[in-house]
């Protein structure tokens, strides 16, 4: 209907300008106050407008623009991120119109209204996503409509399924394609960067992509950069992958699954997370990926993003619902999540504590090395060849044996070693123990943010690194843990946390340590 | 805790910029990609960020910006409503920090999670809205997790307490200050333009305040700037009110209602629309321009916002729940909203109407007359010395005596009459019936959409004026409605509208027509 305009092309046309402004997955359109043909303000109370040309589209948040240097009255602009969508060349003539909210909306305001959504609605409202016609409060509207009366499985199913179907599917030519996932929230927790080369020392094919921290102070990714090379081209990528099995690398998956990057860009600001759209996030990221065989990790803990064993067990559940009906062999391992795996938190710390349990260092910090192995193990059991219960042994052997250190340091060489060795943050302060007794709580995201604060993971020497843990007898004034710093002002953003808002331990009797899965 | 940043401040600050882009009621920060204090890419994930100086701080969504000419790396630019909120001089030095979300963010979990909120809760989001604290899509969120589980009653109360409570308030040191409201989406429901002066020739305090159309073909404001000036200065409008007992003019109650006025710009675009939302936005704005008495108009309707009559009451009963406890003396009055009010739709005829009601004019249509009365007889019985049931009959005395006509000449002369008249759209074409038999339905939505379409509110002559209403009797091919535009683009997108959808008319058997208030 909004297709054609009858004007002359002259009168009702505007001229194509692209302005240097990310606005971070979301179009923007610019568009000069004195513009007479559009009459900006009309517009821009609903905000929303259909950028086009023959045979191209886009829908854009509008923004009105009092600056001639910027966008003059005969022109439009868009947005990096938008201009490299439409795909056409500054100048060019396009036609400025209307835009009605994208249609998939009406489903969102459905399921507002309480009704339950079909497959049919999951996949126009992904389809419109992915290209770009939900503005960030639409992508919010749906988020919370989703997450607050919940999704039932069948709905979480065609969500998992919608968001699949939208972006593009590695198929590795193998019937064993492995990988683990863990759903996050606990500090320290570099277990990936020991499953993998256990798993692809064995001749298992894990290829295993990675993210950067967003809300934590070290991702796979960050912490792998310590030792290597992670942004790699898809082509160096395969490559790698084809020759050791496996690789370590950033992303590479943004076209794999367009739906769930966009989506992630609201719930993370926002801070809301459910279950179905971490399932749906989780699963349709590994299906493009081309998994076969999947390991799903749920830390359990007072501090953890799931709190109670119940909790766990419904995720669970839902989890095995899902991945049965998309033909992903999918097992759920429910693990210890009271406090912090490992030492380090930040990304040359949480290095330092892999490569120590890789060398079979005496002073590897044990609960990395153990939780490590017994996920390896589970892996491993994904093998038709292995019986069930001896996965565990062969990956110790495998690690003992000096063959896993050798799979990562072949992984390192392809992707390109770093060649100077990041070194700790030079600022460092050492925070103490307020009491005798023993360490009864550590809060996981506290401790988090402290890290985070001292510049986690952006400055990669920075962190937190743990010198006593659960159960540990401490007297006052013994050091906890130790904070690193690059940047004395970050150094002190952390310090001042401290202060305000305490350590993140408490120190009791020893008799109020918690349990591991204690239920309330 | 982010307050003291102990560097020094030219290594820590970027130099204020102001950005002539109108980020339509949300802060946005423009910050250069290259700018390596602030290292963009970790805070851009996050989206949003807190500039301050002693004594000013700010919170802004982050947008990163690659030319210079916009922002160099040593500059910090804000749009332009975050630079007028910020308060400070271009080049002033600001520090820019990660922010945290708004407190009351965490309220809004909660309310996601499916908890009740207190006062308090309500407060402190109404407090960061007020303060531009909420990005749009945390409003986003705000509103969808009030919407889709509901607020209670006493949730509604809260709110709209909170929204009153963070405007100013109006007093006019009288004991009875009325005002009528219509929740909306009726065509041509113009009856404020009667209402004001019938009640005000009785000797009535009623200092309305209207909008301007957003989403509809003609605010009250739109179709009075036909005949009046309409933008008032404050003083201009209180010295009108004083000598007049009324004035009908926009707005210049943003000071008082801040909050709504916000939740608006994102409630419109997104387009949901809850009960709770709806009442706290109505009262808390009322409450704000020191009304004590207030008549709310719900019309009920197939094709009308609310469509049976059970959803009136329950409507009705929340209303009067919350206005009891804020002392503000409310009645309900349920109508009939199966078609538009009047024949025209569109400022020009909808000023139409309303005059050949005031002039007495036998064409005049008479279902917006009787609508006017009826509601003008209840805002009279608000008067003690009222008789309960006298009301209408006063009214229609007032109208019929040339006093309302007389008090609306002085209410045009005081705001400032309009020089030269405007005209309808020269453009014009008749929609016609496609069969013989009697109007049985008007789909108000559609038709409005059409007047829209056409160039209403934006272009004054523009909509559309209806021939015939329900239970008219038509014959194949004569005229429904004529529509008016002034732009050739705009009239045949309107054309275009009706090939595609429909009239909106539905032709039928006249055992067909619907009769008001029937429930299903």
């Amino acid at each position: 209907m909004t297709r054609h305009r009858s004007t002359k092309p002259n009168e009702s046309c505007l001229s194509l300008r692209r302005v240097a402004i990310d606005t971070y997955r979301e179009n923007v359109a610019y568009l000069h106050r004195d513009c007479e043909r559009y009459r900006a303000e009309g517009f821009q109370a609903l905000s929303k407008v259909k950028i086009s040309t023959d045979g191209h589209s886009i829908l854009a948040v509008l923004n009105v623009v009092d600056d001639n240097r910027l966008v003059t009255p005969q022109e439009l602009g868009l947005s990096e991120q938008a201009y490299a969508q439409l795909g056409l060349e500054t100048g060019t003539l396009v036609l400025v119109d209307h835009a009605e909210p994208p249609a998939s909306m009406d489903a969102i305001r459905r399921k507002i209204g309480g009704e339950r959504l079909s497959y049919e609605d999951f996949s126009a409202i992904a389809q419109d996503i992915a290209h770009n016609r939900y503005s960030k409060m639409e992508m919010a509207a749906f988020l919370v409509a989703s997450g607050q009366t919940g999704l039932d499985r069948d709905e979480v199913l065609h969500l998992t399924r919608a968001m699949t179907n939208t972006g593009s599917r590695l198929d590795w030519h193998e019937p064993l394609v492995v990988d683990k996932h863990c759903i996050g929230g606990i500090p320290g927790n570099r277990t990936s960067m020991l499953v993998v080369p256990i798993v692809a020392a064995h001749g298992m094919l894990i290829p295993k992509t990675s993210s950067r921290a967003i809300t934590s102070p070290a991702g796979t990714a960050d912490t792998m950069e310590v030792l290597a090379e992670v942004e790699l081209t898809t082509e160096k990528m395969h490559h790698i992958i084809r020759h050791e099995r496996a690789c370590i690398s950033w992303g590479g998956t943004a076209h794999l699954a367009p739906v769930d990057d966009v989506l992630i860009s609201v719930e993370r600001p926002l801070g809301i997370d459910s279950a179905g759209q971490m399932i749906a996030s989780i699963l349709s990221k590994k299906l493009a990926a081309g998994s076969t065989h999947l390991l799903i990790d749920i830390p359990v803990g007072p501090h953890a993003k799931v709190r109670h064993m119940r909790e766990a067990m419904a995720l669970r559940k839902l989890f095995e619902f899902v991945g049965d009906r998309l033909n992903l062999h999918l097992e759920v391992i429910i693990t210890d999540g009271r406090q912090p795996i490992g030492r380090g938190i930040g990304p040359v710390l949480e290095a330092r504590d892999v490569m120590q349990v890789l060398n079979n260092d005496p002073n590897a910090p044990d609960d990395l090395r153990q939780k490590a192995l017994r996920l390896a193990g589970r892996v491993l059991e994904f093998d038709p060849d292995i019986r069930g219960g001896q996965g565990y042994t062969i990956a110790r052997d495998i690690l003992e044996s000096g063959r896993a250190l050798a799979k990562m340091n072949a992984i390192i060489e392809a992707q390109g070693r770093r060649e100077t060795p990041v070194a700790l943050g030079s600022l460092h302060h050492d925070v103490l123990a307020d009491a005798d007794g023993f360490v009864i709580e550590i809060d996981n995201l506290h401790i988090a943010k402290i890290a985070r604060l001292a510049g986690a993971p952006m400055d990669k020497g920075a962190g937190v690194d743990l010198l006593v843990k659960l159960g540990d007898q401490v007297s006052l004034g013994s050091p906890l843990y130790r904070i690193h710093a690059e940047f004395r002002a970050d150094f002190e953003f952390a310090i001042a946390a401290i202060k305000e808002h305490g350590s993140g331990y408490r120190i009791g009797d020893s008799a109020h340590l918690p349990t591991a899965f204690v239920d309330n």
